[in-house]
């Protein structure tokens, strides 16, 4: 069970429900993933009427907790507006904290995550930064009261997978609220090698947006997820340099 | 569905039975795998007394397609010697050819693999030779009249994983039989891996058997290789050197 | 020529001065790597007495500038006041900046390194900070004025080489002041590779203290940054992942 | 020193001489890599009129030894009647053993391979096969007399560099032969990565000849080659998954 603040869920993939071709796919794609998490950008939503977000229509949300992001701000002050936002209009009390330093890379900013992170603590969000795989940025985050850390694997939108699975594993290991890694899985091997590396989940979009066939991809990455999660739990061989037979040399038939 | 000579398979999941802790641990392990052929070397079987071996006792046989293999051997003779005792077990018209090439690496004779291959395909067996990834090799396994083609990922019970793609992905590229993964495999990232290559199924033993929990690490690998299959079919997206965000940039709501 | 501040460089080899066996070994690596800044920590020294620093001693001082950094340090005030101590006892007006934080993994505290930056770039300090491979945060340090920007490899000692290349890479591409590759690097082949990548310079130090031959590896690195400086310059051939012959298939002999 | 068959080295690079834009920058890089050896494809040469080859006129042959290659043959009995002929031309009485298997990848024949490498043997040439990476052929070409191995790096000219740096370990930690690594290298830190290994020597081409700037990267080459070998010699630290302080903690200065 993925435990974030006081929710918990089985699904341990977040689904992101940006860039599908049509209402229709996202539609058949979330429900082949299983999310029991939907994230979108609070700036993409018809905030004015917020009983009828276009998106959310498609949807029984009962059966899913929102997860609204901060995408758009540049400032700390910037993603603490949008939230509040996000709270006005009753979506969920969890916020994405999205605070991109450059245009180019869409890598998010160290200080500017960071504050935003703390002034959104103290307002009494549950509270999600996206960041980089720093582990010295990551404790920092912790520290400041983030319910979970989702560092990225790679650049949102590019599918290079893990870059620096050292980095995400020291993160793991040293937090003490759940690791999501977010953005930059391409496919059911990064989600599964995400998991096997100890994340309680993983936040992905493009990967199944962007798939030729999103909703058969969106079930391979539900798998990968279970795939990836059973392999860490089930304690997987050690790499050795060397061979070990699996079929003993001993006792050789001698026909 | 994975097609051997005139054999057809659900699963693409094929599991290898030597160094459980247990039979009893080995039985749970096949079936949370849901494998369809189970692997085994004949060498550890009774031979005399083919009605009576012992892990076969445990199994319910109809649900499964044997593949003995000829693990032992150490010329293209004693391969097929073995070969041709496993036919007259009648336990299956399946064989896989493994002769090693020294005892260190676990790494099979090419020379001796690709001689026994021809002689077993011209006594009628359906064969699937376990090889190094040498594309080359695996082209001459394949105009020898091999049914399916055995790359191995690292050394056998070594848990290494993939450690040449690119030549695994060549040699599937240009075989128009079907290409197993076989031997290195060591957590369902690899499996996945390995499908997402194009790879028409994985052979795998010490991953499941030496896990601390092999029945959970079964279970595992079997959705690890359906999340790859879905993966490869679903139509990953490109890799790309800069990101591009899955909440577009335009439309910023100005609060 | 490598270029910092005011100062010109012919070498792009930066040496530390921790942990050898000897300070004839360190003067003998120290001439071997024909390093032309030497890097240690202020507070290893004997700072009542600045004229006395045992090192020092060894060294024909006239032919290297000095870098000491601010080890140690774990605040950005901690680290002004090194830097400080540094600059009054003459020794250099270049500072590395180094804010730990955290004692496992050596990995600098991201927030303080850049307020360190600012505070002693505004002093008049020759700032190089050593930083996370973020490529935003080098951007911020850029901004704050820094003179070169200093990204780890990997940690501290660890000897992994270059973990990140992609984000190493993008730092470069994207900075208007020298990259310096720091930390992290184990071997000449890394070495080679973060000057492919196009760094200015790489820094290292218990690459050649811990090697069992110094004298050796130091030569070795200072023969792999060049070497790697002419492969960037010369201009590489692109990675290809079909094959090309360089003996032309036309025009064979018929014999 | 490098020690193949009767013959000893100075130099550890070995340069091919095919694609360059010109015999002027041909001599010109082979002068910067200080290689000793040079290699060419027989085929290419004049060979009815064998003391005028093209490119032969160019260079000082006595500072050289040449080491025709048998490029073109697709089978044994081709490589060995091109080998009389390089040798009846009083060229070297070296010979690289190449027989391509395929002409997509060009990757070695390891049957053909094997063959040609006995033959040659028997008829007293010095031979060395270029081979795949596979361990257990490495060893049965040493074990038929070859009097170095050539395992490939990556398919020639591509560029790719290491692709499976284990298995290349391999062969060299088992062989009595010198290994020298031959296709693939694409820069200079792939040429130091190789001697790191503890290769003999390196074999290249394309990556010069097809470089921007050939004779510069022809001298990064001659100089990562060196590094390489003095990183090999001097002994690396061992890679380590926690940091470790080049400067001790212990002793602050507190100012």
């Amino acid at each position: 069970m993925l435990q974030i603040g006081p929710y918990t869920f089985e699904s341990r993939l977040l689904l992101g429900t940006g860039k599908f071709s049509s209402l229709e796919v996202q539609r058949q794609a979330v429900e082949a993933s299983e999310a029991q998490i939907l994230t979108f950008a609070l700036r993409r939503m018809n905030i004015s009427d917020p009983n009828q977000p276009n998106f959310l229509e498609q949807l029984p949300l009962n059966r899913f907790r929102l997860l609204p992001n901060t995408a758009g701000a540049r400032t700390a002050q910037e993603a603490v507006r949008i939230a509040r936002l996000a709270r006005a209009s009753k979506l969920c009390d969890m916020i994405k904290v999205e605070v991109i330093g450059d245009s180019d890379t869409l890598l998010p900013d160290p200080v500017a995550t960071l504050e935003a992170t703390r002034m959104l603590v103290e307002e009494g969000f549950i509270v999600l930064p996206y960041t980089s795989d720093d582990p010295v940025l990551a404790q920092k985050l912790e520290e400041a009261g983030a319910h979970a850390i989702m560092p990225g694997a790679s650049p949102i939108g590019s599918g290079q997978g893990i870059l620096n699975p050292h980095y995400l594993k020291l993160i793991i290991q040293r937090s003490r609220v759940p690791v999501i890694i977010d953005a930059g899985i391409g496919s059911p091997a990064d989600a599964a090698q995400a998991m096997e590396l100890g994340a309680e989940g993983i936040l992905l979009n493009t990967a199944v947006s962007g798939a030729e066939d999103p909703v058969r991809m969106a079930r391979g990455m539900k798998l990968a997820v279970e795939a990836g999660r059973l392999g860490y739990e089930a304690g997987r061989i050690a790499k050795k340099g060397t061979a070990s037979a699996s079929s003993p040399v001993e006792g050789m038939i001698s026909p």
